[in-house]
This record gives C-alpha cells, sequence and structure tokens, in this order.
C-alpha cells in the first residue's frame, strides 16, 4: 500500500490550498508539463486528448451552424495591428515581437497574433465586394500569444490554444443574431459535454473587448467560488470595417460597411473542468469529454482467464473509449491512477466474478459500487455515463446556486465578497465609477448583466442612485 | 456564355506555362489568398477543408499504429536550439526570432519553431526514465515557420501547417521499425487518398535531414515531370538523446540512450494533388479528399419541382459530401465553377430529367456524361466515385511510369535530364562528389535509393567506378 499512498499524498487538499491543489492535479494526471520555454505549458497526451474532444464536439455544433474553417498566418506586421486604435491599444502592450528573419534584421516587425481580428479583416477586404459575397462566417483553430507575466497552466499562458471565430454580414440585426448564437452555442456545450453551468450575459463597458461594441460572456463558477471567464462573443459593429475599408454593394448598387463579430473559446475550459469537478484524489471527467470513459482492472491477473476475459469486455464495449490497465502495478495503484485521471467508471473484474458472471463497476465521482451481470454490461455502462453526466451537471449547479448571493447595500456587498466566496447579484448605476469602486474596495469585478434580469433592488449597491441593471460580481481568475 | 468564358480563360494552360497554370488554380479554386505578411499564404475555405480530410484521414491512420497527440510550445529558447550541432547548423540560417515581449527586450531570444525536435527531447528527457515510460510515440499538428525568401503556395512557405511524429525506443531496432512503418504508412495513405503513386527510398546522406542517422522519403512525379519530396521519416539512432542526456533504465538496472525517430508531412501534399490531377479546367480532387464530392446542379430551376427535386436528390446522398448550387448564376457558370473546384461529380436534374425519372452524372475527371435511373442513384453515385478514385491511381501511375528513364552514361543522363521532364534511374557510386557533380552539370538531385533496387548496371552514372546503388534522380521542387 505504500506506494499508493504515495500517489495520494502528492496532492495537497483543496481545503488547505486551492491554488496548490490545482497545480499537482494537472502535473499528477499528466495533463501538462513546464516547459523550457517561460509561460508555456506542454499539452501532454491526456491534457491534448480533452481538447481533441472539446475540438472535435464544437467543430460540429459550428458547421452546422454554417462556419467554415480557414488558416490565417500567424504573424501580424505592426502597421496592420495598428489600424483599429482601440484594438492596438489593448493589445500591444502584450505582444511578442519578431524582429529578425534568418541572419537579417527585418524591415518591419511583426508580432505573433494575440488574436487575428486585424487579418480576418484585411483579408475581408479583399474578398468581399457584393452582397452574394456575404455573410462570411469564419473561423480558426490555432494557438495564439499573449506576454503575461503570471501564467498558470489552462487558465493564462504565454501561448494558449483556441479557436477564433471571425463573420461579416450585411445588415447588424444579422450581426447582432449571430453573436447572441454563438454564446448561446458556447452556453450549450459547456452545460452537455463539460456538465458546467453558465451564467449568460453581457459584459459592461469597462469589461468588453478592445474594439468591440458590445461583448457577451458565459461565466462559471469554480469549486472556490472564483468565476471564470469561459467564452466570448463581440459584435464589432461598423467598427473595424471602417479601420479596414470593408465594404460591399448591396442590392441597390449601393456601397456598405460589413458589420463584424468575434468568438472564442479555448484551453481554459479544460481549467474549468478541472476546477468544477475535481477532488482531493484528483480529476473528475464528464463522460463526454474522457479521453478514457472505461478503465477495465483485472485483479489476481496473473490466475488463469482473467486478462483474456478483460480483453473480452474491452471488445464488447468497443462504443465507448474503453481501455484494459494489464500493467504489471498493484490493482490499488492502478486504482488511484484511474482517479487520479479522473476516468469516469472503473470496471473491476476478478476470478470471483468470473465465477459468477459479474463485473463491479466504480462509479469516478461518487465512488458508488454497482454489481452488474456480465449479461448486460454494454447496456449497464451506457446507463452509468449517462447518470454520471447528468448528475455531474446537477452538482455543479447546486454548487454554482449554492454559492450566488445577493446584496442590496454596500456594507453588506463587502462583507459577501470578504467572507462568501461566489457569485454576488447586486443592482449597477451603469457609471464605470461604481465599478471602480468596488473593484478597489472589494476585489471583486463585474462578472456580466444576466440574460436573465431580475430587479432586487431599485438603486445601485454602490452609488445609490437609480440602478440600471442587475450584474452578477466576483472574484474572477 | 461570356461569363463562363472568362471563368475559363482566368487560368494559363499548363503547356504554355505551368508555373503560371498552377498560381492561377491555387487563386481561381479559391484555395488561397496572399496575406499582408511576406510567404505567409490565407487557407481559404476550400483549401483549408482538403486539409482537414488529410487530417482526419492520417490521424486515425496514427491512432491505429499507438501514436498520440500532444501540443509543444511555438518557442525555441535560442541555447535549447543549439544543443545539437548538426541540427542548429541546419535549421539557424531560416529561423524567425521572438527579441521583445511586451514592451521589454528578452534576456534570451527564442526562435518561432522551424521543426520541434529539440523541445521534444528536452520533453523526453524530463519524463523518461525507466523501460516502463517506453515507447513514446509523439505527434503534434501545428504550424512551423522558415525564412524562406522564395515561396510559392503550398510547396514552400514561410509559415506552413504539417504533422510532425517524435518517437523515443528502447532498442536500435524498434526505432528503425517505426521509421519504415510510418513511411509505408505516408505512402499508403498518398496511395489510397490522394490517389498519388509514391517511389519509397532513403535519402543520400547529403539530403537527409539535419541530425539525423537515415533520412527516408517518398517522392512523386508532378505533371510537368519535376519530383516533389511528400513526406520524410528519420532515424536519429542515439543522437538527439546523447546531446539531450536522454537514458532510461533497463530491465537489468543499466543505463541506455533512448533510440528516436521522427517523421512529418505538410500541407505540401494539397501542391502535390494539384499539381498530379489538375487539368486547363482547373483544380481535379479525388473523390476521398474532396471536401465536396457531388455538386447538384438544377437546369431551369425556376420551372416549378425543380429546386424541391435537386433538394430532395441532396437528402438522399446524405452519405456523401454533396450540396445544391441553387444561386441565381446560369447553369454554364455553375458548370465552370465546379470544374475549377475540382468537384469529382455533378449531376444535372433538369424538367426532363425529372419527367424521364433520371439525371445526369458528369465525370470531372473524364468529362463523360452518365444518365442513370432516379431509382438508382445512391449505387450509381459511389459507383462512379470509386470508379474515379480508382483510375485517378492508375492514371498517375501511367504517367509516372511514362515519365520515368534510365540512363547507364553521363552523355545519356544528361540528355535525358534536359530533354525529359521525369525520374531518371541510374547507378551511384555512393560518393557526394558524384552527386555534386550531377547537381552542378545537369541541375537535377538525387531523389532518393529505392527500396526496390535494380541492378541496371554495374558502373556509376558519373565517375565509371563501380556502383553501390539505384538512385532516383530528377529536378525537384
Amino acid at each position: 500500500m505504500a506506494k499508493e499512498k504515495k500517489l495520494v499524498e502528492a496532492i495537497t487538499s483543496m481545503e488547505e490550498d486551492f491554488a496548490q491543489w490545482y497545480t499537482d492535479v494537472v502535473k499528477k494526471a499528466e495533463l501538462i508539463d513546464y516547459s523550457s520555454v517561460r509561460g508555456c505549458m506542454i499539452l501532454r497526451p491526456g491534457g491534448y486528448a480533452i481538447w481533441e474532444n472539446i475540438q472535435k464536439e464544437l467543430d460540429t455544433r459550428f458547421k452546422e451552424t454554417g462556419v467554415e474553417n480557414v488558416y490565417m498566418p500567424m504573424f501580424i506586421p505592426e502597421s496592420l495591428l495598428q489600424k483599429e486604435k482601440d484594438h492596438v491599444e489593448g493589445f500591444a502592450p502584450e505582444v511578442a515581437w519578431v524582429t529578425h528573419g534568418g541572419l537579417e534584421p527585418l524591415q518591419e516587425r511583426m508580432c505573433v497574433r494575440p488574436t487575428s481580428e486585424t487579418l480576418f479583416c484585411d483579408h475581408y477586404s479583399n474578398i468581399i465586394h457584393s452582397y452574394r459575397d456575404l455573410p462570411k462566417v469564419y473561423n480558426q483553430w490555432c494557438s495564439v500569444v499573449r506576454w503575461e507575466k503570471t501564467t498558470r497552466p489552462f487558465l493564462r499562458s504565454v501561448e494558449f490554444l483556441w479557436q477564433e471565430g471571425h463573420t461579416a454580414h450585411a445588415t447588424a440585426e444579422e450581426a447582432e443574431e449571430r453573436t447572441i448564437q454563438m454564446l448561446n452555442l458556447y452556453a450549450d456545450f459547456c452545460e452537455d459535454i463539460l456538465a458546467i453551468p453558465m451564467v449568460r450575459g453581457k459584459k459592461t463597458d469597462k469589461e468588453k473587448f478592445a474594439g468591440a461594441k458590445d461583448t457577451y460572456t458565459i461565466e462559471a463558477l469554480m469549486h472556490d467560488g472564483k468565476a471564470l471567464q469561459s467564452g466570448t462573443s463581440h459584435n464589432f459593429g461598423e467598427g473595424f470595417a471602417h479601420a479596414f475599408d470593408i465594404q460591399y454593394t448591396d442590392k441597390d448598387n449601393k456601397l456598405q460597411y460589413v458589420h463584424q463579430t468575434s468568438w472564442g473559446m479555448t484551453t481554459r475550459l479544460i481549467g474549468a473542468v478541472i476546477m468544477v469537478h475535481g477532488d482531493n484524489s484528483g480529476l473528475v471527467l464528464p463522460p463526454k469529454v474522457a479521453p478514457v470513459q472505461v478503465m477495465i482492472v483485472p485483479i489476481a491477473q496473473h490466475k488463469e482467464g482473467v486478462l483474456e476475459k478483460a480483453a473480452e469486455l474491452r471488445g464488447r464495449l468497443g462504443a465507448f473509449r474503453v481501455k484494459v490497465d494489464d500493467t504489471d502495478k498493484s490493482p490499488g495503484w492502478k486504482f488511484s491512477e484511474q482517479e487520479m485521471r479522473g476516468i469516469p467508471i472503473r470496471i473491476e473484474i476478478g476470478p470471483k466474478d468470473i465465477e459468477e458472471n459479474q463485473a463491479v463497476i466504480v462509479r469516478r465521482d461518487t465512488r458508488e459500487k454497482i454489481v452488474v451481470s456480465l449479461d448486460n454490461l454494454e447496456n449497464e455502462v451506457e446507463k452509468v455515463l449517462d447518470v454520471i453526466q447528468k448528475e455531474m451537471l446537477e452538482r455543479a449547479r447546486e454548487h454554482r446556486d449554492a454559492h450566488t448571493y445577493q446584496a442590496t447595500e454596500f456594507e453588506e456587498f463587502k462583507e459577501a465578497v470578504a467572507t462568501k466566496p461566489g457569485f454576488i447579484k447586486a443592482m449597477w448605476c451603469g457609471d464605470k465609477a461604481c465599478e471602480d469602486t468596488i473593484k478597489e474596495e472589494t476585489g471583486a469585478t463585474s462578472r456580466c448583466m444576466p440574460f436573465k434580469q431580475e430587479e432586487i433592488a431599485d438603486t445601485c449597491v454602490c452609488c445609490g442612485k437609480k440602478a440600471k441593471s442587475l450584474v452578477y460580481w466576483g472574484k474572477a481568475y
């Protein structure tokens, strides 16, 4: 048992130090490794396979709405980055600059893309001429670079993987519709696949994207009560179209500017999965995104027929992502590893089970043990995976709701931020000054103005003037 | 007809100017667009979708052999790049250097990866300890950057998309086996999916990869008789393991160096598809890699029932990648577009066809028209797509074989290179001096020493000394 103990002892408990627990899990579950490049992580097979599942599912959903994938260069010439004023101000301080190609200095330096609005706009200005060329609904899967000082695996790194959608439309209505459509697609995906409930809403002007008219967001609550912005969708209006001169001839032969959107999700989602579902034994993965859904662990595998039976069961479970752990480690060690890696179901099969034509299914999320007849294994596995997926979402929603508070007075608000980690719902007058005050005095930021507005008071929680909207506030990653 | 004429006239004929024909096709078939970044291209939806199909098929084949995907940082610190001597000499002159992060200069400059051996080796030295950790069979899908002076869409660009596999093994035999396995996987993929026959062989020392013990290659012949290196697989032996100190404890508790391989294919393959199969009407795509396999063109679509029937047929052909062109362009224009984009099958359906319960299938590759009963449409489409795929490979093989020559004397060799574009088979003594002479005097390079060796003479075609092996020579992209 020494080995098993060692594996579990390697994780700090989340109650003791949540940040350290997180770091331990990403390392011990072999999701990432640190690299020789400051702030850049290596996505190991266990981590990258989660991203592949996210990609596959999102990409299918994108294409169902008419999205086409493209690939843009990773470099942006400095003059191109500077074309949209707010945008360059937002990104220039945190980009990596390429100054030399081969042995020679470049005539104009280029940054590694922190995001690709400028490249898409430049391309759109070349290919959009007529109303027949619209809409353009493009997306790309790539990595981007932002020169962050403080980094953390998945949550904030110098380079990260993401998708970025960039669209151009004939009308303002169509652009707004696409912005909201993608935000809802993101939220549905997170709930259906990652089992993470989302608050959907609009960012305040202070928190919106550099160059956007409006930014919409989905916000999740982590186990420690901090918020995580999990995806954003921006309506650019005609701003970039003016800066990049993207015009089309409409049906009446008049020149019009296009209306644009952009929207993105990143490997940060993996951080959300870890911090919403994980426990003190490691990762807990929702079945729909787990690279391995079922781990078969043979018991007393040296005994005749055990490994053969395990292989037979793997064959029968071909509809799922299933593996057999037939290494020479002890069963206890294998259990710990399966738990650490968050594999949703473990199937234990030993000589006695075989004799009794049964197996033991162990749920990772609840540790419940279910003895099932081998005759019915496929159906049982399917049923248990469905239940796990459903209950993980329910538990996350209960946790989120139990950690969502409301405040109508500033003192009450300050106490809530200080003592009850979670979302705080409070009314806001719409002034940036109050947002600034709240941030300075409490450390909480406005997460969003939710689509589902409630009127919990008439007056702003900060200044007491007439309230304009309900805002979700919270400390955030 | 003015419009149709214009579309076709936009392509230079390949007999007149093959290079210009190529450029016209990649632009007019909307595979790429040029960008504001020198030497970097934009992969448009039509081009990127081909890459997606290549990725999907290759990735499935990789995983069947035990490959796991990972993601490494895009930056390499200068000191890391310098660890393996031959490797840094090969790549340092053509990398892009990042010197500033945000507003500050970096302490150590970093290059954007031209290839990632150094990063994988650095990682392997951290995670490989025991024989139990072997083999590691990792791959990544990403883009790389090489500061090329002269660039050409798909064939040679500053940034390009590729996959790079990097493996570590306990024994030399296992590494060699993996090197050959991946080369054969590449060649089979190119023949099965891209309908391009490959010569499989080994590179001479002069042509091998910087840092490799042996490089294997697959070489294809383009329509203009030039060769295209289409994929490579390298056996590194223990070279990188020594440079990066990658050692493991074997079963006898002794420290051993690992044996490594790497292998890659790129978007260059799309260039090969264009130059092997294209014609003067544009692209011709093999059905297995075509983003759209069937384009249904309604004839007299304003007449009652035509668009409805076209939509019904699309529904029935759901097993294929199928679209209906119901835009307000003329049928002739639609035909030209379908041909330009290389869509394997066009189905024409008009009022008369509907009356007679038939449709006309037109093959893109041969332009053959086949009248089929609507009752049997699904089977007919499947059959025709299969035949196209098969015959495209056959035609490409016939063209390759008809343009493969042999020479035993140097004069004969020189004349062949000058007058007959294609592969030239000739014997070689094994000396680099002869390889250099041949390149200087003829412009042809050694493409490979094919696995299928023949002895067409006893003596080297260049120096007349005893020959060691048969070599395929040719001018190359």
